[in-house]
């Protein structure tokens, strides 16, 4: 900021964010740390490293990676040094830059996260956003049955830490449809939402299957489906692993995209059925890109804004997250018993106890009560008032906001009462 | 990512970041989290609670704002649906719209803090980013001394936090600048880079002052200035709080910004003398630019890649962000030995150990030794092998790979050495 700008005339324009661009305000703001950071835990405790990738790339970099939708979908401009630039449209593309960018430094297996903004041009009517999370995990550099089922085992790990008793892991394997053509499976793919007739129908109506009877075959084939030999070993080792009554082979899934090579697995909680909560699955031709080989992955995204959204439906968010961190609010009663309430203040602070010490203007301008309803609209549980009657015994009222209950202690009594 | 990519054919392209913008590989990204999530605490612990704004912002929200070298600086561009738009450049901007747009909502005082990227297409050449971290806090909507206070009280906690044993914060109030021009204040300012002479003739050069003998009795006149009495008060407060031995009256200390109102401050560490940390100040006529009112404000905001560095010289960072954070590699025999391999990590994770099981091929591709320097090579202190003999006693061998020691121990012996 370099320049004092006159606020009169300015107040005529439009104050507003951007379509599909959100401001969180500390409440949301507290969320979707706490959703980040309990999901890193579980990702560090399995290895998983953090990386960080830049907002801009050369556009040449991210063109030509999301297919032609993409490529309509990404915000490009020319920067002022005339280089055609793009924003981070996925965290899958960066990775495979630094795959082969740092190909020296990284070990094999290089296993990250990845949890930065994205941004898509996408149409807000279908209640998408243009910048949202994402948060990914991956394992690259390796092909075994073992680094798929870790995926598996950290994506319950990580719905588990965030507090989903209920969260199934539907699983497949590319294989089981082999010889299929794309629009097959996109058809297969619908199965949830349309129904078995629905998909029937499609299958003839695409020319696909000649007749109800052959797309009725097609289908009960996929849905009696034998599990692939990969994906038996990797339910070999979710059994090790204790989980496999989490984790359901669901032939029909496929999850759309044609890059997954060999598992494909998805997320869902029954106690909020509205779609998953993420996806993922191995894919094998795809990191190598800029490296100029083949280099083997497996991955999953957690849908950030939807997981979000399930923890708000089912009440999953610890209470605190509602208000601020600080425990107490030292209020302060007038100019001349200030000392008293800062040095309270620091006293709890020093024992490590969160405390805010009104900074308002007194007298008048924010009386006790005005001061009380400041700590109500933050959500602070505790008000310590010291007045003239307080200060002359050497104590201080506790009052508890939700109770309305308050008592005379002194700084010792406080502090326990408070820890 | 909707399309495979044959990966040969694009290897011909350039593989790189743009100019000014970085990536964090883990040991990095580990760092900068650990700034991130020390300050964090330390705000929230005085009751500043977290705000995230958009990276875009409509065009003419943050034209104007930062002068006219500041909107040479600015990342604009016309978006796909014809909008003009602009990158984040700082985060007081975005907090003067979120002050007017939410204004019914938020508290007062609104104290927040926010760390988020900001884009400035600087010149890269004078070491600058073009893509970097402002880590800001902001008390908005009071002008009390004590306010002022508080800011100094959370700057210094938090450079301790961090670790920062020898901190000093040097202070100085605009109004001891009253009546001078701005090139006057400006050519004090670099009285540090400069020194007295170099000030001296500045001044005279650039016409402030008749002569040598005018220009060092200004200088004088400010280097003697009396201590403004608002900034008396907040001495009397950093007393109070007992920080005042951290503080100093610094008469010369302009910070160059016309946009402050009162108290100026600015961080340095006698440790580390490559100029300040951060800085900050009162200011009061620039948050209501929105909300078309006088709304007072003071702030902060650390220098976040300059405290990272200072970090780097100084050791503060902990050893263990060195290196992944799981404790212990379970490494993998062969194939037969497998499923103790994993068990003997289940186990372990089960009880809150973080734990990396390697994923690789084994056999030929990754014999033994292969997977210890993979170990090695992410830091984990300790690597558990489970082969023929191990198995066969039900024991595993623990290995210490900073000491090469090893010792065979059952589960809970492995246990309770990672604990």
């Amino acid at each position: 900021m370099k320049k004092i700008t006159n606020s009169v005339t300015i107040t005529i324009m439009n104050i507003q964010t951007l379509k599909g661009f959100r401001d969180f305000l500390p409440k949301e703001a507290r969320k979707r740390e706490y959703v980040k950071s309990t999901l890193k835990k579980v990702f560090e405790s399995y290895g998983f490293e953090p990386l960080e990738t830049p907002i801009l790339e050369y556009e040449e970099i991210l063109t030509g990676k999301y297919g032609e939708e993409g490529d309509k979908l990404l915000y490009r401009f020319v920067d002022n040094g005339g280089r055609n630039v793009a924003m981070r449209y996925d965290q899958t593309v960066p990775l495979s830059r630094v795959v082969a960018q740092y190909q020296n430094e990284l070990p094999t297996p290089f296993k990250r996260y990845q949890m930065q903004n994205v941004y898509r041009a996408d149409n807000t009517q279908k209640g998408r956003y243009r910048e949202f999370m994402q948060c990914d995990i991956d394992t690259v550099g390796v092909n075994t049955a073992l680094s798929d089922a870790e995926i598996v085992a950290v994506v319950l790990a990580g719905y588990k830490a965030l507090g989903f008793t209920n969260i199934k892991v539907l699983v497949n394997d590319r294989n089981v449809f082999e010889g299929m053509t794309p629009q097959i499976i996109g058809t297969i793919d619908k199965l949830k939402k349309i129904g078995e007739d629905g998909v029937i129908e499609e299958l003839v109506a695409r020319g696909s299957c000649k007749n109800a009877v052959e797309a009725t075959n097609l289908l009960q084939s996929i849905i009696d489906a034998k599990m692939p030999e990969r994906l038996q070993e990797i339910f070999a080792q979710l059994r090790i692993l204790g989980i496999e009554n989490d984790v359901v082979f669901s032939p029909t899934l496929a999850r759309g995209l044609d890059y997954y090579t060999g598992l494909i697995l998805e997320v869902e909680s029954p106690d909020y059925p509205v779609g998953s909560l993420g996806g993922g699955g191995r894919y094998d031709n795809l990191i190598g890109m800029f490296a100029g080989k083949q280099i083997p992955a497996v991955g999953f995204a957690f849908g950030f804004d939807r997981t979000v959204e399930a923890m708000d439906t089912l009440n999953l968010f610890p209470k605190e997250l509602e208000r601020a961190a600080v425990q107490v609010l030292i209020t302060i009663f007038d100019g001349g018993l200030e000392q008293k309430s800062i040095e309270a203040s620091s006293y709890l602070r020093a024992n490590n106890i969160a405390t805010e010490l009104f900074l308002g203007e007194i007298r008048d301008k924010n009386p006790l009560e005005k001061q009380l309803k400041y700590a109500d609209q933050k959500g602070i549980p505790y008000a310590v008032i010291i007045g003239p009657e307080e200060s002359e015994k050497n104590l201080v009222t506790l009052k508890n906001l939700a109770t309305r209950e308050q008592q005379q202690l002194d700084l010792d009594e406080l502090l326990k009462k408070l820890q």
